[in-house]
């Protein structure tokens, strides 16, 4: 596949993930399989819970980053098929919890569980795969993978309820956001990456190398994410653009254009935030005062500082096709944006 | 302690969890310290909500479970302290997510964590629980341990699906009643149970035989759970009877007096429970008819018998104030109904 590589900085124009796809794609069909067993039961509300989320077309971009960073490290056995499955039960589980917090009415495009089943069904099939996200860790028998994961679930939880405690909250510091990101989004691929040196016995460098480009591709991952959401396509995104503005989230965009602002527009912000009045007029306003004040433009400076530190990460790592595709990912991510 | 012993059958007149408080205290201290210290986080909300029903007074049966269990096969270690708190988050994780599949108002006598921080506090609490739970036992790092844990949690989430799937069902047979329980009750007493031989090294027979005890110890107290509900004293049960009725909810009581009732008693017990009409008129001419056609009554045998099956789980092994302590729990348990 022909890349232009830009020498100066390593950066390819045009990445994609296409790469990752490929190198990942036989592996990734053996995870599909097995995600698909283990999310049955005979309690048949299971997999049709588990299923409508599963089967809704994410990118399984975490489970592959496994992959990656296994191969990476010559691994050659079973265990990061599931290991990459596990990551991606603790991922469905927590995006189904999520959504009852959230109170969400679409993902990726369709009703959300909740909406189908009742929140009652998403609660419990989301422990149902943590449980399973559990069990496929204790299967592969590798406490080390085990103590990463597990850590991972419990921020992941905190950095769910930091969220929590901080909605709403307009003066929430830049800092106090990304320590929120780090720990509901970034930690997940912190250790989705890390578990895969990890079973193939690399060494302590090579452990941290995969686990900061994790942590900093998450933080890159999830301010795009914000960004998009005031602007970009709906269908790219799977949820529709004003979805965080409409239901009051402070995300980065919101935190820089108020700060920014002047007291007539913190004024607009703490009536459209606090008090919920976010409609098509409102949205339009928010966009437009984030545009005088660069905040989409600096949330995606934000977000290339830690793609950039992510790709630092993995520079003393010997060149190899894995290692091309984990750099073109950070370049992918950012890249959905402009 | 003076017991008067019934040489007949072994069962002891007054039972009470006494002995087996007595014998676990020191290690309970223990316990309650790292629970405190586990559950806690620089996100305030999380020991808010933790301790509030952490300190809500339940018995702590379970991790009580696991220390004497491991005592009893001279277990000298510190995997226990950290296995029975692992055992008890389990436990608080699953309660916090009940009261919010159940909108459950009231819980040991007090509010639920719902009730005042609402439904995403619980829900995002009970997943950092069980975070910490997993990290508890990776901390442990006995694989066996973590398999019979890990599988208990999948268990009890599909225990808790398959009873949101049968919910207001009165076709539900006894069978499949019993599938339920037995899934998000009786799994856990087993694995809080089995893990104590399982760290001190016992005998595969040794194992079994306490995860035989625990399973039926936890089917028995799970049904004399729901007699309670329609008779005894609110204070000791911590709930309000009658909650059951009010949810709809189709616990044993109920299937047996509804296959038992005429086709008029039917139509009573569809009106209550499948279309709500449950007021204190209701639940008296509900617990009229259990009793004419001996529901509580035989509630209490059904228990009686998983009882008998779990003091015989323990019959070949060796004489130990741990043996007896964990049989006087069963009269105990099945004792508080009468």
């Amino acid at each position: 596949m022909g890349v232009v590589v830009n020498i100066d900085n390593g950066k390819r124009e045009g990445a994609s993930i296409k790469e990752l796809i490929g190198l990942t794609a036989a592996d990734m069909g053996r995870v599909n399989k097995l995600i698909l067993s283990k999310a049955g039961s005979d309690v048949e509300m299971i997999p049709e819970v588990a299923n409508h989320l599963i089967s809704s077309g994410g990118k399984r971009l975490r489970p592959m980053l496994t992959l990656a960073a296994a191969q990476m490290f010559g691994y050659e056995g079973e265990s990061h098929i599931k290991l990459a499955t596990s990551v991606e039960f603790m991922h469905t589980a927590t995006l189904l919890h999520d959504d009852v917090v959230d109170e969400s009415g679409m993902r990726r495009g369709k009703k959300t569980a909740r909406m189908i089943w009742g929140n009652q069904a998403s609660v419990l099939v989301g422990d149902f795969l943590l449980g399973q996200a559990f069990r496929l860790m204790v299967d592969v028998g590798s406490l080390d993978a085990l103590d990463i994961l597990s850590t991972a679930a419990s921020i992941i939880a905190e950095g769910e309820v930091m969220q929590l405690a901080a909605a709403k909250n307009l003066e929430t510091t830049e800092d106090e956001h990304f320590s929120v990101i780090k720990a509901k989004t970034a930690a997940l691929f912190s250790a989705a990456a890390e578990v895969g040196p990890v079973i193939a016995g690399a060494s302590k460098p090579e452990r941290a190398a995969l686990r900061s480009y994790g942590m900093n591709l998450g933080l890159a991952f999830q301010l795009i994410d914000d960004a998009l959401d005031y602007g970009g396509n709906s269908t790219d995104l799977g949820k529709n653009v004003g979805d965080d503005f409409r239901e009051g989230k402070v995300t980065l965009p919101v935190i820089l254009a108020y700060r920014r602002g002047t007291p007539a527009e913190r004024e607009f912000w703490k009536h459209s935030i606090e008090e919920n009045v976010s409609d098509d007029a409102a949205f339009e306003k928010a966009t437009g005062l984030m545009a005088r004040h660069g905040a989409i433009a600096d949330t995606i400076g934000r977000a290339r500082h830690f793609g950039e530190i992510a790709r630092d990460a993995l520079a003393p790592l010997e060149a190899t096709p894995q290692k091309a595709a984990l750099i073109d990912v950070i370049d992918f991510c950012i890249s959905r944006v402009v």
